[in-house]
C-alpha cells in the first residue's frame, strides 16, 4: 500500500466551521482495529427524545451492523440513544461471527451510556471478510464516554475515514418559521484498499424537534436527489449507511426550511463523496430533461455517469458526444433518438438528433478542460428531469485498484 | 492516434481454416470511406431461396441501418439476398440524413445484385455523428460484384475490422442426421477510436436448410447464451448486428446437432470478441449456480463480470473475493448472503458466508496470475445457472479511451 494519497484535486479548500448541535455529545478513540497512530472509532451520544432516522444500502449481501441498524429505526425515544462507527474492518461477509459482533458492541455500548440496546447504532467500514476484533473497540468506551464534548465534527469525520483523501463535513445553523436551528453532518466514502471496498457513511445531527416518521419520509425522499444520485464506479457497499438524528433540543419544529437545509447538507455531503473518487480529476453534473419521469430521467443520467467510455472521453477532456448518446441509448428508458439535444456547459453540441449547426469541436474541446463541467442531456419524450453528479474514470483509479497485491 | 495496437495478447494463433458455403458468394473492396489502403466494404450474396434472421442491439439509439436490417427479416425468400458491411463511419445518430444513406445504399446494391431491396441488409460500423459517404461505398459495388467468389472469410473479416487488434472467423463442416452442412462466421468488436464506440457486427453462413422463423428463434435464443452473454465494459452500441443466413443449398435439413454447431460458433465467436477486448490481459469465465432463475443467474453474473472492482483486481492478480460478494448484492438478484460459495478455478475460497476454512492467500494469488480464469459463485437459493464472459480493466483501456483528443 505505501504512504497515504494526495488530496483530491477536487477537494474543498478546508473543512467547513460547523455549529455545535444541542442535544448530541461526541466523542473519538484510537481503537487500533486496523489503523495505528490515528483515531479510528467516533461515538455519539444523544439525549433523551431524540429520533433517528436512516436509509442503507440496498445491496443483497448488507452487513451484519446494516441490518442491525435498519431494525432498530423508530424505536421508542424516551431515552438516550448512540451511534458508534469504527473504520479499518467493515464487519460484512463475517457470517454468524459478524452478528455476534454487532452484540458485543452494541451491548457494551448501552452499558456504558445508558441507552438501551434498542437506541444503539453501529457502523464499521474497512476489511471485510475478517472477524471484527471488537473487544479493542468496546476497550475505548469508558475513555470516550469521559471525554464526551459538544462536537469536534472535523475530529469525528477524520476518526472514520479509510482511505478518503480529506474529511467531510457540511451543516450551519438555519432559520426556521419557529427559531433557530443547527445541522451538522460528516461523511466518508471512495476510497478502498485490499480487500476493502467503497463505502460510504453518512451522519447528520440537529437539534430541530420533529417526529420520527416525518423524518425518515424526509430522508428517503431527499435521498433520491443527493446520495442516490451520485456514483463514482457502479459499485455499490454492502455497509453503505446514512442517519439522521434529530435532538429536538432547541424546541423549534421542523418545517419546509428545515427540509431545504437539510437537502444543502446531504447534497454537500454526497458532492464531496464524489469529489474524492479514487483517481478523480473533474467533477461532472449530468442534468438530463424531457424524460417520461423523474425515475426515467435518473436512470438516464446514471446510465452515462456509470459508462465507463464517458467516464474516460471525459478524462481525456475529449467533447465526446457520440459517447453520450450511447449512454442514452443502453440505459433503456424512453428516449427519443431524433429529438435528443446535448449540451456542455453553455455550448449546444447536439440538436435534433444530430450535431448541431453551430458546433465547433474546438469550443467543445476547449470547454472539456474545466475541472467543473456540466453535461445537458434532452431526451425529447416528456416534461421530467433528474440531476446526477459523477467524476471521470482516470489512469489514478486503475492505479488505486488494480496496481498492488493485498 | 497513431500506429495500429499490437494483436492481443489473448488472441488465436491465427484464423481458423473456413469452409466455403454452397449458395454464398463474397467479396471486398477499398472504398475509402475512413481508412486508406485497406479494403473496408464486404459484399455478401446469398442464392435465391436464402433465409435471413438476425438480433441487433436494444439500444434506444438504435441507428439507421439496424432499423432498416430488422424491418426486413422473414421477407419473402424466393429471390436473391444481400449484406453489405461498411467500416468507418457508423451512419448513427446522423438524422434524417441517416436513412437517406441507407436507401442509397440498399437501393443500388439492389440493381447491382439483382436482388429485392426488402432483401438487401446493410451495417455500417465506425465514427458516428458524421453522414456516410455512401457513394463511395456505392462506386464499388461493380468491381465487388464482378470478384463475387466461394468466400475467402478472413479477407472479409479482415475488411469489417475497425480498431479490433485481429480478424475475427469460426465455423467448419458438422454432420447432421440427413447429410453434411458448412457453417462459416465472422465478427467485428471492441475496438473503438474517437468518436467511435465500440460496435459489435457478426455475419454467419450455413447452407443447412431451415425455415426462417424457426432459424430466428434459434438465434434468438442462442444469442442469450453466447452474445448476450459477453461484455468488455457494460457499453452498449447504437448498431449491433448478428445475421444468420441459411442458404439451403445442401439439401441437408438443419436438426439439433446444427443448433449445436451454430451455439459453438456464435459462443466462439463471442469470446474472441471478449480476448479482442480493449487493453485486455486475462480472459475470465463466470458461472453463477444456485440461482432461482436462468436471467438471475445471469444478472448476478453480469453484475460481477461488469464491476470496475472486480475486473481491475483481476487486472492486478488479487484474488479479491469480497469484490465478488459486492457485485452479487449489487446485482439486486435473490442470493443468500450466508450461503454463498466461491471458487477460484479448483480453489475453494469462500463458503457458508465467510472464508473457506482452508483456504490460504497465496493459492488465490498464484492462481489469479493465470491468463485464463475461471470465477464460479454460488448463491445458496435455488438450482438455475448460467456462465458469462469478460476481460479485465487495464491502464491500457484507460489509454486507449482516455489518452489522446479526437
Amino acid at each position: 500500500m505505501g504512504g497515504v494519497p494526495p488530496r483530491s484535486p477536487l477537494a474543498p479548500a478546508s473543512f467547513p466551521d460547523l455549529p455545535s448541535v444541542a442535544g448530541l455529545r461526541l466523542a473519538t478513540a484510537a481503537a487500533g482495529v486496523k489503523y495505528r497512530g490515528r483515531d479510528d472509532v467516533m461515538l455519539a451520544v444523544l439525549d433523551p427524545g431524540s429520533v433517528v432516522a436512516g436509509t442503507f444500502t440496498r445491496s443483497r449481501t448488507r452487513s451484519a451492523p446494516v441490518l442491525d441498524c435498519e431494525a432498530k429505526l423508530g424505536g421508542d425515544p424516551s431515552g438516550p440513544a448512540a451511534i458508534l462507527v469504527n473504520a479499518g474492518n467493515a464487519n460484512a461477509f463475517t457470517g454468524r461471527n459478524g452478528v455476534a459482533a454487532v452484540e458485543a458492541v452494541t451491548t457494551a455500548v448501552a452499558i456504558a451510556t445508558g441507552a438501551e440496546i434498542g437506541r444503539v447504532f453501529t457502523s464499521s467500514t474497512g476489511v471485510i471478510g475478517e472477524p471484527l476484533p471488537h473487544d479493542r473497540i468496546t476497550a475505548t468506551l469508558d475513555q470516550m464516554v469521559a471525554q464526551l464534548g459538544s462536537g469536534d465534527f472535523e475530529a469525528a469525520a477524520d476518526a472514520i475515514r479509510t482511505t478518503d483523501t480529506f474529511a467531510k463535513g457540511a451543516g450551519g445553523r438555519v432559520s426556521l418559521s419557529g427559531g433557530e436551528v443547527t445541522i451538522a453532518g460528516i461523511a466518508k466514502g471512495s476510497g478502498m484498499i485490499a480487500p476493502d471496498m467503497a463505502t460510504m457513511l453518512v451522519y447528520i445531527f440537529t437539534d430541530a424537534r420533529i417526529e420520527q416518521d416525518r423524518l425518515q419520509d424526509m430522508v428517503r425522499r431527499l435521498c433520491d436527489r443527493t446520495f442516490n444520485a451520485i456514483t463514482v464506479d457502479s459499485d455499490t457497499s454492502t455497509s453503505d449507511t446514512l442517519l439522521v438524528a434529530a435532538t429536538g433540543a432547541s424546541g423549534v419544529d421542523a418545517d419546509d426550511a428545515f427540509e431545504a437545509a437539510l437537502h444543502d447538507v446531504m447534497l454537500d455531503l454526497a458532492h464531496q463523496v464524489v469529489r474524492d473518487g479514487e483517481g478523480a480529476t473533474k467533477f461532472v453534473e449530468i442534468t438530463v430533461t424531457g424524460a417520461e419521469s423523474e425515475a426515467e430521467a435518473r436512470k438516464i443520467g446514471l446510465s452515462i455517469a456509470n459508462s465507463p467510455l464517458v467516464k474516460t472521453a471525459i478524462a481525456g477532456e475529449d467533447p465526446n458526444w457520440g459517447r453520450v448518446v450511447m449512454a442514452v441509448g443502453k440505459s433503456g428508458a424512453a428516449a427519443d433518438r431524433d429529438r435528443l439535444s446535448i449540451r456542455f456547459g453553455d455550448i449546444l453540441v447536439a440538436t435534433e438528433g444530430w450535431v448541431a449547426p453551430g458546433y465547433r469541436e474546438e469550443d467543445g474541446a476547449a470547454y472539456m478542460k474545466n475541472a467543473e463541467l456540466q453535461i445537458a442531456v434532452d431526451v425529447g419524450v416528456g416534461d421530467a428531469q433528474a440531476t446526477v453528479w459523477t467524476c471521470d474514470l482516470t489512469h489514478g483509479y486503475i492505479s488505486i485498484n488494480a496496481d498492488y497485491r493485498s
